[in-house]
């Protein structure tokens, strides 16, 4: 193992004795036990336990194959996905990948262009996407369970017609993969009628956990990053946390502290990074986080910020504002690429006495400055750190988070693995839409929106 | 005035009597006076209020020139900034311009390429943005009101000494366009002496208010959006909320409401469109709210959305998870382009029932679904309608939060126009990156970080 993740909570000691935690021991051995043995809520849900391990390795090499296919028949690949997705490929190709991807002229990028539709409704942002493909030749990668949830099966409506009137059906067949069901659902039916190359979401592991299964690989192979490294980090991670006891596990303390300190009204967890590449990331994790435990009425809620571009702008919040949250800092220990701090004949910024230094031991002051002063301002301030931003310690970094989510779930007395609250809107969607058989229900909200412009300050 | 922007508190009626916002009224007015008469706390800070209509004519036509001449001049502009001299900026031109802007060919968008830099301390990032300047002939728009802002003014160093060496001294003289203060300061000292074209940031505007001043718009020119008419916007937003009398005065109401809100436990205001070039705004947003009343232990944490991407990540929380939150919806009435569902001959994803309509039909529906599905929820939901996203709209809109935000910092009872949490980690940074005379603290802090990786589980 080249050098591991890191958890460090020496920073949350002032707001939450070590005892306190101790406390947790015994749910935490009863957490790992029914994620182990599949004996608690959701239990057939638990696929990426062992996924690092288990992983069909001939699906693996057949994305590769593909990967490379794309890159030669396309200028583009389209991602079509929402949630699970669309999160988890764009939070590792957005962190390992060139910060300009889609900017950087080909001979400088070698692989094709990303895009992810499918994750909205906006006709304006489908719409622009149609001037970027217009002299362009593009792949489609459609990624749904179902093949029926709304967002992506739009946008595979209009994107699969725009690719068949551009090169015909039987050369559109060559460029659009299928990420969906073993057997079932309607995409399932539509791919093997057509003929479209497709690969396997496995029916033990919901959309927030699968990003190393084809939903998250394929894209993140076509943009070159390393999928077997990937999976190596999250086979490592898996076997570094395989303890049951908290005092050797720092995956399962993160769940254990967290959980503390939401116990101790500590209600935001805010997931903080110093590389701008981190965004999505964070994304994929309030996703993470967000859907296992915002439930019931409970829940930390996830919440991210970019530092330190935040710092000047929620910085404020953070250091004086209401005390009800914490943080999590994600930590790179070494920075991919380098640069020097030069010195100036007038020294009018004052910047002089850093000239000769490297901008990113500036970020490490700012970060560890950072700390110190919000942990005065009353913010407990875990701190996740990883060696460098490479494949394989964003796999074992992915690992380390999932898991930890799998044990917090339980902790907190949920169902960390379903998600039976984004039901309601779809519900509520269709029936305005006037899907049929929905007339009653669709009388019953139309009444209620009709009291939107009454004012009641003037009633 | 062509259609302005609504404010809608039908939603939050269940959790919110309107005899409650009644009782702030008095408060209301007299923060009203406080912002018109310049009594109130940070009220030398108030040149925003009146700004539509006092602002520098000739200045907003020297703007223009430049922004004209930077476009002959350059492929690319970079936009050095951070905080409010970042997220403006950053906000109006994500929501005007096209979604993949930098991306688009010179010839379907006319304007330089924009990028923003000197808002992290990422080495990363500015080396990855050299990669993009290699064969690119690059302006500079720095904006800083000190010049010795860290992060900013890192990023001039590195950019401007590769300006210089590319195109050397006289040319970069003529491609370095300075804003800053008016008489003072690091950056307004080296403008005069090297002759660079200078704007100004007016004493009495702070950094998150600033958009409308020089800050924003002269890269907001130079992305193509008609800054006369976002001005216009924000001058006939002025006039419209111009009266004290809460019943007429719908930007006023969103402040009233909202710390009504805040005083039943609504801690966190989540800002949510779905336009994903709405992102950048909702930063702007974050950063203005956060910043003005996160402050004495006080203050609603400002969270944001990108909806419908969102509802299959954040959904379930929302839905089901602490009940400690309420939404704010921006919501845009029409969108700018059209895109209809085409009918497929065997309907497998069952939306031919759908054939015909338009995807921002579906979007609308998809609006009114969730607002009566997180209502149903347990969240208090907020409109803010804008007709379209136009430059004028925008501008009425940006007039609206900053006022808003005024008075409701006001009825929070902090100064909403100073911000000094945001000191600390630089003091902080600057003693660890052992700036001269700082050595004790360096001392002290480093001890303080030495108890990192004391792991507390074994002890």
């Amino acid at each position: 193992m080249k050098g591991t993740v890191c958890f460090d909570h020496s920073k949350a000691v002032p707001f939450t004795a070590p005892e306190e935690w101790g406390q947790l021991e015994a749910a935490v051995r009863h957490a790992h036990f029914m994620l182990h043995e599949k004996t608690g809520l959701g239990h057939e849900y638990l696929g990426w336990v062992d996924l690092p391990v288990t992983y069909d390795e001939t699906e693996l090499v057949r994305m590769k194959q593909a990967a490379t296919r794309i890159s030669q028949q396309s200028d583009v690949l389209l991602v079509i996905g929402i949630g699970g997705s669309y999160l988890g490929a764009r939070a590792v190709l957005d962190s390992l990948g060139h910060t300009f991807y889609n900017v950087l002229g080909k001979s400088k990028r070698q692989t094709p262009e990303i895009y992810f539709v499918g994750n909205n409704i906006s006709s304006v942002y489908m719409s622009h996407l149609m001037d970027v493909l217009e002299e362009k030749r593009f792949s489609i990668n459609v990624i749904s369970k179902s093949g029926t949830t709304t967002e992506p099966a739009i946008a595979f409506r209009l994107f699969r017609e725009l690719l068949e009137k551009k090169v015909g059906k039987d050369e559109a067949r060559q460029r659009i993969y299928v990420t969906t069901d073993r057997n079932r659902g309607a995409l399932k039916q539509l791919a093997d009628e057509a003929g479209y190359e497709s690969f396997v979401i496995p029916d033990d592991i919901g959309g927030r956990f699968s990003v190393l299964t084809p939903v998250g690989l394929l894209p993140i192979a076509v943009g070159g990053a390393d999928i077997d490294a990937l999976m190596a980090g999250a086979a490592d991670a898996r076997r570094r946390y395989l303890t049951p006891d908290l005092g050797e596990n720092e995956c399962y303390q993160y769940a254990a502290v967290r959980n503390t300190l939401y116990r101790k009204n500590k209600t935001i967890e805010m997931l903080v990074g110093y590389e701008p590449q981190l965004r999505f990331f964070a994304e994929w994790w309030k996703q993470l986080y967000g859907e296992s435990e915002g439930k019931n009425g409970r829940g930390i809620f996830p919440a991210s910020a970019e530092f330190s571009a935040d710092l000047h702008s929620l910085g404020q919040y953070i250091q004086d504002g209401m005390r009800h949250l914490f943080e999590t800092v994600l930590h790179v220990e070494r920075s991919q690429r380098e640069l020097v701090i030069g010195e100036e004949e007038v020294d009018r910024d004052g910047l002089n006495f850093l000239a000769g230094q490297s901008i990113d031991y500036v970020n490490k002051k700012a970060f560890e400055g950072t700390l110190l002063a919000h942990l005065d301002g009353g913010v407990p301030n875990l701190v996740v750190s990883i060696p460098e931003l490479t494949a394989y310690h964003l796999g074992w970094l992915i690992y380390f988070f999932e898991k930890a989510c799998g044990i917090s779930g339980y902790l907190l007395g949920v169902n960390p693995f379903d998600q039976p609250g984004v039901e309601l809107y779809k519900a509520n969607m269709f029936a305005l839409l006037g899907k049929p058989g929905h007339e009653e229900r669709k009388r019953e909200l139309e009444a209620r929106l009709q009291g939107r412009s009454d004012n009641v300050f003037n009633g």
